[in-house]
């Protein structure tokens, strides 16, 4: 840029920029009005916790193609009827099915010890009666790599702890390991796998989550152990202890099953062609019951969704809830919905995707094209007494990824994921865990966020070709 | 009391006494500089860490008569020899063996569930297969008892919440529960009975714990769920749904084995005939690692009277460590210390008992005669500035109990046990649990009340005789 008009016309547009983006347009009053009476209701609400206890408590563990999955999808398509959505049907997924069968190991020296473990999603199993061999540790992947032959025939142990951290941005740091360790450890001649689990809770709970196998590599099994399990190998080892384990996996994949996107509607009063996308997972891990993993999410997707649909006056646009299949193992359902609603994605103005559990919402993320901002903006003002305000650049989630890639502006609430990975995918994911008044925060910001995408006088700007690749999803 | 001259003389009495009480007569600089010193001291040691990593890294589980329990007492007396102690010893008790074996159970309907459940310590089996009937639930002994017919055929649920409280007296109003419920629910034609678990924690670890039979009532299974298991029974009787449960216990009683005490002394300098008894048990339960029940306890105790034993100048009396056998399930390490001690017992002037966890200190509870307290009070003007002179009446526990018959004064610490019953004889009883700093204030208070009761003048009163029936022990 070296013509010094442009400059001036680039700054200037620049400074207006910032002054739309630090206040926004003014919103109607109406507007207003409406935004505030939602994050009002959604904070007295007990619908989402209700939801989510129906969830739990009737159908429990949902593993995709599991006969857990298949009364899910049957609950969906009744609760989100009996909640007065429109055009309520089950649109058919081809899922993985990954079964876990029993599980069990344990330290055969220095000194016996059951050890907690499961194995990791989409491992193999071991033979009947297990394998036992000596433990090698890395704390890496590349650690994986350099214990060369030390790792022959042995089971390769990765210790490496996730960091906690408000915003779950340890877990980035940590689930490589729990995704590639196998292969990198078959490399080196590992005939297993074991790794501290990817989670944050020091109770004694393995968190299993997806892994996956490169190609032309030997399968061996992988399991992580609880945590507190993994740190006595640790310190057993650092004690300069030789720590045999054996340990027994009847994990197995079985043909791929029938499962379904559930989908719901809040007819929009002007241009229902036009379609803001609320989406949650309905499938979850199978240790516990999903609760925070992601009936937090659909709970807080459907009760945003239904008090909108109780406003006097519905917004513009449709508001459409979709209980994605298979996001834990495969993303099967977001690809089937992208792909099937193909020819409708232009007029998919914005997509929200709930799934960092049932912590506080402070605000909402978000990635559109530059132009969405002073609107944004505008909304967050009006959010900000309530403590909802905080609004950041970079949103999403792996339902909505493929929406992304076409384009659609996607969100995303922002939450305190402290303590999201003391449960994340391990058994102590169950019902209790919830708390209504945190969880009605997150009711309160996706309510007034899709409320105000589905309101807007003109769809926001999509996201810029360069930008529409999926950052890491979860 | 009707003589004017001697109300007159009880009430001079009494005015002394609250004097002494207040104040205490005034140590000697001496004796006040060592007790500082052993505070001090203890805060820095990892003694009381390493001993408990060393017990529960090298051991592991170690019910009476398991292959665990014998090798613990090898481990004690290695450590008893390697810390320094004299007289080190196993005196061989025989105690019952109880066998978990494998156990499951699930929710049948109304959607099924895999239940996270333990079988109590010394219930017995189910038939393989395990049981299924419908659920009836009753919420305390005597609601138990209300069932009547209902409970024919059927499994009944106890449930009944723990309240977390910092003394840890939630204990008290639920463990009856544990103990008496199988039998109650025999008697009302009960198959099988389910508690809630009696612990304060909402993550899904089951608490096992002793329970026992009457005599001549049908033994049937006994288990305790995890509280959000317990809690989603709950949830479902509750919303009027039918609970079909099944459960299988490989429980079973095997022949008595031999355990031990194991003891290990510091020997006094002018009277080492005269002992004070410092007390935490060996055994544990089966499903951690027995780290806050009790390693901490041995390891307080260990590391307080190998502190006292380095002192330049070592107190009067001895101090003596017995590693219990036994408490958790049948107290033969206590009975069998009293019956093999009974000569001796004379000459035993205090016991004191660490086996409340690995919490906070903050001074210590005694069971004495009255003519004690003033120096007690005393002890605790030392230790006040270190935050540790909170003392009360009462005191004492449950491997001490048979010297507390014999009349011996009993302590114990004074716990924050606030969180003591998340973990306790459940399988996240393990090491990572323990807090160093934390721990650190319980060898203080122990070794600063150990130097102290054996190092007076006299020995402390000992118990009247009314006041020698003990107190309900955990």
């Amino acid at each position: 840029m070296k013509n010094p008009r442009l400059v001036f016309l680039a700054a200037l547009a620049g400074i207006a920029a910032l002054a739309l983006s630090a206040a926004g347009p003014e919103p109607s009053a109406d507007f207003r009005a409406t935004v505030e009476r939602l994050v009002r209701t959604a904070r007295e609400t007990n619908g989402a916790y209700d939801t989510i206890r129906g969830l739990t408590d009737s159908v429990g563990p949902r593993l995709s193609g599991s006969p857990g999955d298949a009364r899910a999808v049957a609950w969906a398509e009744a609760a989100l009827k009996r909640l007065g959505f429109a055009n309520v049907r089950a649109e058919t997924v081809t899922v993985p099915r990954w079964e876990r069968g029993e599980e069990s190991g344990e330290i055969v020296s220095p000194a016996p010890f059951r050890l907690s473990l499961c194995a990791l999603g989409g491992s193999v199993g071991t033979p009947a009666g297990g394998i036992e061999a000596e433990v090698v540790e890395a704390q890496s992947l590349e650690g994986v790599d350099a214990l060369g032959e030390k790792a022959k025939g042995r089971i390769v142990f990765v210790w490496k702890v996730m960091e906690r951290k408000s915003d779950g941005s340890g877990y980035g740091a940590t689930v490589p390991i729990r995704g590639g360790a196998a292969s990198r450890a078959a490399k080196v001649g590992a005939i297993g796998v074991l790794i501290r689990s990817v989670g944050t809770s020091n109770a004694r709970f393995p968190h299993t989550g997806a892994m996956s196998y490169q190609e032309g590599v030997a399968k061996i099994p992988a399991a992580a152990l609880a945590n507190p399990d993994a740190d006595l190998v640790h310190r057993l080892l650092e004690g300069g202890k030789v720590v045999r384990v054996r340990f027994a996996l009847g994990a197995r994949m079985l043909p791929d099953a029938a499962s379904a996107n559930v989908v719901g509607e809040i007819p929009g009063r002007e241009k229902p062609e036009e379609i803001v996308v609320l989406g949650g997972h309905l499938d979850s891990w199978d240790l516990g019951q999903g609760a925070i993993d992601d009936a937090a999410g659909l709970g807080i997707v459907i009760e945003a969704a239904r008090l909108i649909g109780q406003l006097p006056k519905r917004p513009r646009r449709t508001l459409r809830v979709v209980a994605f299949a298979n996001e834990e193992n495969g993303l099967a359902g977001a690809r089937a919905y992208a792909k099937g609603h193909a020819a409708e994605l232009p007029l998919h103005v914005a997509a929200i995707e709930s799934d960092s559990g049932a912590g506080r919402v402070s605000g909402f993320g978000w990635t559109a094209g530059p132009a969405a901002e002073p609107y944004l903006a505008s909304v967050a003002a009006i959010l900000k007494p309530f403590g909802l305000g905080d609004v950041k650049k970079g949103g999403g989630g792996a339902d909505i990824g493929p929406l992304r890639a076409a384009g659609v502006p996607v969100f995303s609430p922002i939450q305190d994921s402290s303590r999201y990975f003391d449960l994340h995918h391990s058994a102590d994911d169950t019902f209790d865990k919830i708390d209504r008044e945190e969880l009605n925060t997150g009711v309160a910001a996706v309510a007034a966020l899709a409320y105000s995408l589905a309101e807007s006088e003109a769809p926001l700007e999509r996201i810029p070709e360069a930008e529409r690749a999926s950052r890491r999803e979860r």
